[in-house]
Formats: structure tokens, C-alpha cells, sequence
């Protein structure tokens, strides 16, 4: 997806708040036991009236019984949805028919705490895979949850879904159009297991604008693909990613056609930063990559190679130690598995050019290392293969932490 | 390719040596000053007489200087080479025409140091790519390795090739047929960067044995399919990954059609072992980990579950730190990209089963887990597909030292 040139006149403002920022909504954040620390596992987030929804699901194929269960759910209320329950701690995940049950009395506790009907109600698990969910636990978190839903929830809600992430992942605009003003807002968690193959990560975004569930599909489908679906931390792609969108039209302010390029950039503003701060707080993380990939065919053959550079250790360790050791991105662009010209590929760091016309200017090293000793890098490789296609994704460096937080997840 | 049963009586013996324990070689490894350390950095292989050569070399579209020398005198040659010259501490790749008249000035050299025609020779390097390599340096090593040529100098050999290898790989075998007596060396060299995409490693493969150059071939890229091509450190493939092999006829052995499938078995059985070092010396690597595949659609699907799974640095976490983390092995066995059903699944850690039937056996964890502790490690899933493709790989840990390793590779 390109993000349309838009044309009329329009702001994106930056608001305080996530997914009880737009009107209409509500969300809580709970311990409910789930986590043994006693920390906040249980999010519940519910809109005050019916909702259009729209999901993208993990591709991989031992799919969680939350996902499951959520798609069949979404497909019964033909893409409605008035109430997401999501708990941390349990992935719920290769658990078999029991599990499948526990995920179905887990929706079926938040849809009656929403008032809804038991089709419009979407639910998420993440944590640990093939460890039965405490049933008990999770149905008490939402009543509970229920009880504690507020306007500003939306930050515990970012909190109570978060696992071996750093910190949690919150955006939230507002949007002004002609007809009117709606905001879009958005949490999310990562941190390990991230790379979203066109599925995505577990992110919840809401707005009040009033948008049909198959325009919201379209969106979201678009949004995810340059956002969710643009970043990996470690190159996997888990049993649980799912990214939720409701739609409640709160705002009196209508979505068509006309403006869906408008809604399009304003869901994009808010996922890319959620997104982005996966990234940034993927586990072990140091450093938030940015890699441009130009020069290459097509834009799916740029995406490739940028995807082969993201999930690359060498490179990923050699930014983690400021090693402006541009021959490794020569070597994965090389393999990656589309055109490739060594004569005529670039490779910079930073603003600084360290290999280009066939020959290294290894004495522009010291600069490049300069620039890597920072947070925020950007890699940019051309694959010669003198084409228009580009693509950029964001990762992380790769760092003895993520060893030790992997080695020792659950001892 | 598939083993072949071999149905006459044989005999393979493990014998000392590596290179030049098959009659008619000779080799010697030096220290010409590419490392600064002063460690050996060349290494020298000489057939005392005309030999077949065949080789794999790497599919990464950044070849390396040698590597396009190497094609280019192999192909001029007919298949034919009778000395065979490797550096490491340098890669020569990405150096470009400047470093391409390097590396004819070294196959020259080589050449010259054993009296062949100069097309009958074979280079490498192995290092650091996008340095240019020390053209004088590397020519008075092969002066300075030609004087040492030894008949004992595989060990030699075998060390001036490593880069960050804890250990050298060699082996070596006699075996004997109904027409006599042969024998098959080796040495190889890892030990990041290792994922040889139908290329293999750098490696040489030497024999007494008389195998005309289209046989040879096509042995040395069977068994490389189930050995070089079936190991992996970090999903990387390298700029200058080759394996050769020399054939020389010195023990009056020939091998034609009707002996092939006894030659094979015999490259084989040198050939494994050095892949299989090449992983145990993988870098930062504390386990060596064996991965095996059932219940595929085909042996190409099951190679790519099996991959996926040796690449998986949430898999190769796991492992090091002994966590019988078997709902890793689920999640990347279904984002392989291949057939795989959730219900008919199983994963064994060592012989201990921990998922089947879509339901986990966490009560067995604490002896998969002491399976963990040692050394050697097995890894078993079967995809439930149904089919009886299969596959096996051989792969390492993913530790602190690997990350410590290649942040720092160059500082």
C-alpha cells in the first residue's frame, strides 16, 4: 500500500489517550491471578453502543483457541463487535478442546459484560503457549473489569496486555474534516515472537467515526501491511497475533468512500507509532533500525530483502555493537533471493555511503560508527537491480538480553 | 537424496588425516601476515598429478572475487585442478576489479607452486568482506606453504582456513571394495555466517580414487544436499561458501557407475562429520542440536520445517537455556509455510513426547528438560501432515557469546 497524496484540507492531531480516546468508548486494566506477580493481565475494552469491527489474524497454522474462536464470532455478527476482552500471562495456545472451551466461556463472560450479544465480542491471548488457562480466573478478570471500566482506562488496558514488553504501546489522534471531527486511538504489546507475517501483532485499535465493517476491513488490511505487518524483532510469528478495530460512529462523523483515504492516513498515524514502539521495545532491544531498501524490481522483491536484512543476526548484532560492518548487508541483499547487482548496489549508514560502484570507502567508517552508537539507525541498501521498487521495515539490534530473557522465559 | 543401501560387503574404516591422507596430496598450512595475530592464514593442497575437481559454490548473487576465479578456471579446465589455495582472515568479496586481480594472482601463484597448467586450480578466502586482500602477502604465502607441503600436512591445512572456529575439522576414511582399497579426506571451516543455500561451506574434499569429473560432481553434490546443505549456525549464507573436491587416481581405484553409490556413501561419511563440526564449533555455540522432521507432505517440506526450526532464535534460546519450551517448536513448525495440522502434531524433546493429540504433557517436562542439560540435543516434530516426507538438519544454541562474538567481530 502507498499511502495516498491527500488533497483537501485536513489535520492529524496527536491526542492524549488510546483505545477510550475516541467518544463512546470505555476500557479497564486488571490483575485477575492470571500473572503470578499479581500484575495487571486482564484488558477489557467495550464501546456504548454496537460497533463496526475488523480483524487481521496470525497466518501461522497452529492457531490459538482465542483465535479461533474470534473468527468465528466476527463472521457470525457479519463484522460487528462491541466488546474485546484480551488476557497477558497465557497464550492459550496448543491447549487442545479444552482450551478451545475456555476461550469460548472467555468471550461469552465479556460479551454479557458488555450488555452485547454473544456474536459481537473479539478475544486475544498472549503469554506462555500450551498452559491451560485458569478459566476461573479469566471469567472472574472480566467481571471484574467490567466493574472498573472507565474513559480513561485506556492506559491500563495497555498495561494489562503486555508481556516481556519494556513498556506499553499507546496513540491516540484526532482527525478534522470537513464533515466533522473523529479520533482513532490504539494499544498494543510485542515483544518477542514479532514478525507478523500479513497478519500482525496483538494491537487494538477504536474510533468513533462511523465506518462499514468491509471499508474498516479494507483499512485496517491496508494499514497493517505497512505498519504491523513492516517490523519483526527476532523473525517469528506467533500462534496468538491478531490486530482488532472498532468502529462505533460516535462522532456522528461518516467514513465512505470519499473518505477513506482520509481514515486510512489517520489509522496509519496511530499504528505506525505502536508498531514502531514494538520495535523499540522488542526484547533486548538497544537500538530501533529503520532499513530502506530501494533499487530493487518491484516493491515485494525490496520488502524481501529488507525483511532478509531485519531478521538477519549478523547484522543485527553488528549494530548492536556499533560495527559499521556494511559487507553483512551486502551479503543478506545477495541472498535474499531477488535481482541483485553487485555493480551497482549501495549501501549506506546513516547519511554516510560505505560501499557503492563495486568498492568499499572504508575510510567513512569512523562517521558510520559515530551514527550507529546512537538509538535510532537507519540502514539504506539499493540492489542495483534498477528497478523502482522500495521498502522500509523497522527492527531492533540483537543483544545478549534477548539471549538471557529467551533462555530463562520460563524458569 | 537418499542414501542408497548398499548391498555388497565394504568396509569404511576411519583412518587418521584429513587432505592429505588419500595417496598422491600433499598439503601445509602457513602464516603469510592477513591475520595480524600472526596465526596460520594459508592453506596449500597439492595433488602430486593430474586430478578431476568438482565444486559447489555459493548461491549468494554477491560472490566473492574467488569464488568467480574459481567457476571460471573449473570451467576452462574441464573439470580439472591439481592444487587447491585458501586464506582466511580475509574474504576478498566486495573489493571489486582490484580485488578480482587479486585473486588471479593468487590462482596464478597456486599454479605455479605445483607446476599445473593454470587452469587447474582452485581458491578461497574466508574473513572479513569489503577489505581488500594483501596481494603480496598472500602470493609469498603460497611460495612459503609450497616449500611445506607435507604429506602430514592436513592438520596444517585445516587451521589456516579457520576464522572464529574454536577447533579444526578434518576426516578421513578408507574403504575398501572388491577392486581395491581408497581413501576420502577432508577439512572444514565454519563458523558464522552458515546456512549454505544448496552451496556449502568451505571445505575440501580429497581422493585417491580415479572419478571422472561429471561422476564427481554429481557426488559431491548429493552428499553436500545431506550434509553441508543440511546444517545451519544463523540462517546467513556467505559471499564465498564453497566446497571442493580432488580426485587424483593414486590408488589405482576407479570408480565408474557401477561403484558410484560406494563412493558416495564414503564422501559421505567424511563429509558429515566436518558439517556436523562445523556446527559444534558453531559460534557461541554450547549444544549441538539435531532436528528431525516426520510426517510431511514431502522430504522438501519437511527440509523446511526443519529449517525453520534451526534458524529459530526463540527455538535456539530455548535450548541453551534448557527450557523444554515445545510451544516454539509448534509455532514455528506453523509459520514453516508448509502443511501442518495442529491435532495430528507431536514434538519429542530427546525420546520425551510433550505434545500430541492437540494436548500438551507438561508433567514430563522436568525429563526433557534434563535431556536439555547435555550436550548433545534432539528435536523431533512431526508435522502431522500425513505424509512420510522427512528431513534432518543439524543446528547449534543461540547464546550471549554469539551476540558478544559478532558485535565485536571487527573491534
Amino acid at each position: 500500500m502507498t499511502v495516498p497524496a491527500l488533497n483537501h484540507a485536513l489535520m492529524f492531531a496527536s491526542i492524549d489517550g488510546s483505545v477510550a480516546a475516541p467518544a463512546g468508548f470505555r476500557a479497564a486494566g486488571v490483575a485477575c491471578g492470571i500473572k503470578k506477580n499479581g500484575s495487571l493481565d486482564l484488558a477489557l475494552i467495550v464501546s456504548d453502543r454496537p460497533a463496526s469491527a475488523a480483524a487481521v489474524f496470525t497466518l501461522n497454522k497452529a492457531q490459538a483457541a482465542p483465535v479461533t474462536v474470534s473468527k468465528a464470532r466476527l463472521s457470525a455478527s457479519g463484522g460487528r463487535a462491541r466488546v474485546i476482552a484480551i488476557n497477558s500471562g497465557c497464550a492459550n495456545a496448543c491447549t487442545g478442546p479444552e482450551g478451545h472451551r475456555t476461550a469460548e466461556a472467555m468471550a461469552d463472560a465479556a460479551a454479557r459484560a458488555a450488555g452485547a450479544p454473544s456474536t459481537d465480542v473479539l478475544v486475544a491471548s498472549t503469554g506462555v503457549i500450551g498452559v491451560a488457562l485458569d478459566r476461573d480466573a479469566v471469567v472472574g478478570g472480566i467481571d471484574q473489569a467490567r466493574a472498573a471500566l472507565a474513559r480513561d482506562g485506556g492506559s491500563a488496558a495497555a498495561r494489562a496486555i503486555m508481556t516481556t514488553d519494556p513498556f506499553p504501546k499507546e496513540a491516540a489522534i484526532e482527525t478534522t474534516t470537513p464533515s466533522g471531527r473523529f479520533r482513532v486511538g490504539g494499544i498494543a504489546k510485542g515483544s518477542g515472537m514479532i514478525e507478523p507475517l500479513m497478519a500482525t501483532m496483538l494491537a487494538v485499535v477504536t474510533t468513533d467515526a462511523a465506518v462499514p465493517p468491509p471499508l474498516l476491513q479494507r483499512a485496517l488490511a491496508a494499514v497493517a501491511d505497512v505498519t504491523f505487518n513492516a517490523i519483526s524483532v527476532d523473525g517469528e510469528c506467533s500462534t496468538n497475533d491478531c490486530v482488532f478495530a472498532l468502529a462505533n460512529g460516535a462522532s456522528g462523523v461518516a467514513i465512505t468512500e470519499a473518505e477513506f483515504d482520509v481514515f486510512v492516513e489517520a489509522l496509519r498515524r496511530v499504528c505506525e507509532p505502536l508498531a514502531v514502539g514494538i520495535v523499540r521495545g522488542g526484547e533486548g532491544a538497544t537500538k530501533l533500525v529503520t532499513i530502506e531498501v530501494t533499487g530493487a524490481r518491484t516493491d515485494a522483491d525490496a520488502k524481501r530483502t529488507a525483511r532478509a536484512i531485519a531478521n538477519s543476526p549478523l547484522v543485527k548484532t553488528a549494530v548492536h555493537g556499533a560495527d559499521p560492518n556494511w559487507g553483512r548487508l551486502v551479503a543478506v541483499a545477495g541472498r535474499a533471493g531477488v535481482d541483485f547487482n553487485l555493480d551497482d548496489a549501495r549501501v549506506q549508514i546513516g547519511d554516510v555511503e560505505l560501499f557503492a560502484g563495486g568498492r568499499p570507502y572504508d575510510d567513512r567508517a569512523p562517521e558510520a560508527s559515530a551514527h550507529l552508537q546512537g538509538r535510532d539507525v537507519v540502514l539504506r541498501v539499493d540492489v542495483g537491480a534498477g528497478g523502482s521498487g522500495r521498502a522500509r521495515m523497522w527492527t531492533c539490534d540483537l543483544s545478549a538480553e534477548y539471549v538471557k530473557i529467551n533462555a530463562e522465559y520460563r524458569t
